[in-house]
């Protein structure tokens, strides 16, 4: 099963389609965009969300705005802004700058030249589904018959092009027998656990049972969690990982527990040119995020809240990076490099 | 301000009247008990809920079960059945039992031996009042100019008779001018967090913001976050301490960065006959807590959810116990022994 069985970006021949996340799982509704305005506001209110499907889609917003006519840098410059922590954005947008660049030097113009494009990104797409392949087989080898194991946020299907990164792994173990159950946590304040891995998980028919964010420390000490497995945003090039806000909570009680922590994400999510954990920029979302649940007020008027996107969780409790060349291993300064070096 | 500003618990002449808090902050409403069965299911829904005011309700409850010429056994059982891990509840049924016991064997009967258990359930509101301004003075004298305290779940006026057990701390801190800012969690699922410990302080005039449960690693991690003080259900022997599901978590964030962890609660929660928190019974409550938000199904039909009420504390992540007698210090086998002893 390297092909996902639903993908919530489909190219439809002069168009992009997604699946609007906000509305999972009692809804399933495409966003059709026609425009990289379009693109850029479904990826900005999270309608398509998870760091390698934000990547994908900007390819398609850059692809829909040469359609239209409109200026290459100032397509790229709009779809750039609208989140600042996942890497994989900048990523994709700066290789579809190349992209374009070369096959203007090559000589290409009009239809020739979108055409190109396209190819392009639709390759990209196809990466991004080889790439959650190979994780997945890298990772499932990790784990060992029975294991439960915790995820957080969405790292699945409905996060990547594929089969996903955190949920491919652990589709790929399940599928060799070695997971007894996933244990999702809800992830607020947007619910991505409760909502969308939950949904992925019910539809691959994978056993799993959800709790709180803040349970996660009894389920530990009673030792009722082996492995953990979550996405990432943004890697440092020393391994600092950025992902959804509680991911740094879950290291630290899996490293008080002594249940190894990974994380897994394609080569796209490292950014060689961050340094450290400090470096990467966390986005700070609506309070009213916190504050409303199901489009009602749960706190009093005078009670302001605060909405980090992202947390950084240092490379010190990280026990692997699952990517699609392999499992880096501790010190991340040279497993990193050599990944890029493809030793 | 040793007196609350309002109580939820409120003996009116003929029959106690409960604060609804399962419908704060948007509304409030009083439940009118004339049955001991309407206290336990007030209890039982959390509509009365901290471990020091349901002590206090199920007192009331007796005197109800009396009122109404119930057996006192069956009373006490059917109260102290509606919940398992606050041991407060289970202490002032005991201490009615005896108060009854010993009325009786003075030959009390009737309107007299009804007379003689209220004013008993009176005092013990009364004690509850001035041991929560005992142990805010105790436990104000911790804090520094500036400090921004993080509280977990609610523990004040709501949860006891009087201004609270960690609230009734931040509190006189803050008049003290030694509280820049406190940082409330939300506390999923039940929300006790964003919906009645921001009720309290905004109604208090005391600055605070609040954030996800999963947050609290982020804001430690930025230095935020100087001190932390949360209430208790049940305090074993050893310190070892049962709250609200999440207080672990904060706990081992606190420990790795340094921020002191402190426990407010009253020396009817420490449960002298409970050797360390493994015998403690943790409560687990019905998976649709956890599924459902404001009356909606937020997961898949087909996900189920687990639902721990408490999580269990090890004495050694906390700083200090303040309770009406001081705050008692580690090692916690000592210093709660001598603090029941009257050293």
């Amino acid at each position: 099963m390297n092909e996902p069985v639903f993908s919530p970006i489909t190219w439809r021949g002069d168009h992009l389609a997604l699946l609007d996340q906000t509305l999972l799982p009692q809804e399933e509704r495409w966003l059709e965009c026609h425009t990289p305005a379009e693109v850029a506001a479904a990826i900005r209110r999270l309608a398509v969300r998870g760091a390698p499907a934000i990547g994908v889609a900007a390819a398609y917003g850059l692809v829909l705005g040469l359609r239209q006519g409109f200026d290459p840098p100032t397509v790229i410059a709009e779809l750039a802004a609208t989140r600042p922590t996942a890497v994989n954005l900048r990523w994709a947008l700066l290789r579809g700058e190349e992209r374009l660049r070369a096959a203007q030097e090559r000589g290409l113009a009009g239809e020739e030249l979108l055409a190109d494009l396209l190819a392009w990104a639709l390759a990209l797409q196809e990466a991004d589904v080889a790439a959650n392949a190979a994780m997945a087989q890298h990772g499932a080898a990790l784990f060992r018959p029975g294991d439960r194991v915790l995820t957080h946020c969405n790292a699945g299907a409905l996060a990547t092009a594929g089969i996903g990164t955190a949920i491919g792994v652990i589709t790929a173990a399940w599928q060799r027998g070695h997971v007894a159950q996933v244990w999702v946590d809800e992830t607020r304040p947007l619910l991505q656990g409760a909502r969308l891995t939950a949904w992925e998980l019910a539809r691959l028919g994978i056993p799993h049972r959800l709790v709180t964010d803040s349970s996660v420390g009894a389920l530990m000490s009673r030792g009722l969690v082996d492995r953990v497995v979550v996405g990432a945003d943004r890697i440092a090039r020393n391994g600092d990982t950025a992902n959804k806000i509680g991911t740094y909570t879950v290291a630290v009680l899996a490293a008080r527990h002594q249940v190894p922590f990974y994380i897994a994400a394609p080569l796209s999510t490292i950014d060689l040119a961050t340094a450290s954990g400090n470096e990467i920029p966390i986005e700070e979302r609506d309070g009213d995020e916190v504050r409303q649940l199901g489009g009602h007020t749960i706190t009093p008027a005078a009670t302001r809240a605060l909405n980090f996107a992202f947390d950084v969780t240092p490379a010190e409790l990280i026990a692997g990076i699952i990517t699609e060349v392999g499992v880096l291993a501790p010190p991340y300064g040279a497993s990193i490099a050599a990944a890029f070096r493809g030793d």
